[in-house]
């Protein structure tokens, strides 16, 4: 059994941070549980273009708000506490933070390794390990 | 992508309610995403025997308070906002409400199809599908 406070991850390199972005691996590759769990922050305002290539992503708000544009509809859904988005079609995105902080848990499949950058696209490049 | 709000989920053959929990799943093995997604909630002094015999769960409490007791080595975690468990040796485990209902978002591999029910032990069955 792995048991882990958020408080003991933020500030090591479980936390990594980008513009608009902090992400708290709970869960990595070698976590070895098939795929991996994080806390993320999108800071009110921010706004991320998303395209990830290489994994399948869950997405649900427990604070805050925002919204997602899928680029492949134009479609605009808002987010906020108890709503989930799931990128099944490796669905390229916009993320936008709302008026607060938005809190977010995710899932990816496959696990991300923790080494992971976004490229130009804002994709995370697949693990070669 | 598939967008879900959990008002859309509650009273629906997605939201399975057993003694001492109520589980909202997100996602199941049908979205095709390699893991399901569930968000689950246990009543204050509730206490459930669990023995995932056949998955792997990550739990991650968002709000209110519980324990789980490691079976293999007697040791209790408090859980509280902010902690994540994850049965990595389908640990058999006594999860306990605390003082008030914990609101856990969760995470199965494999995914849960949402037939299941909890065996004798507390186990979902395999998928056979």
């Amino acid at each position: 059994m792995i048991v882990r406070d958020i408080k003991d991850i933020i500030g090591t390199e479980r936390e990594v941070e980008g513009p608009g972005w902090t992400s708290r691996r709970m869960l990595l590759k070698k976590d070895g549980m098939g795929f991996s769990f994080h806390e993320t922050i999108i800071p009110a305002g921010a706004e991320l273009h998303l395209w990830y290539k290489y994994h399948l992503e869950a997405v649900y708000c427990v604070a805050g708000n925002g919204s997602i544009e899928d680029l492949a509809t134009g479609e605009t859904h808002q987010i906020y506490d108890g709503v989930m988005y799931a990128l099944n079609n490796n669905d390229r995105h916009i993320l936008r933070g709302g008026t607060e902080d938005m809190r977010l848990i995710c899932s990816f499949n496959p696990p991300v390794t923790g080494r992971e950058v976004h490229d130009k696209d804002g994709a995370y490049l697949p693990d070669d390990s």
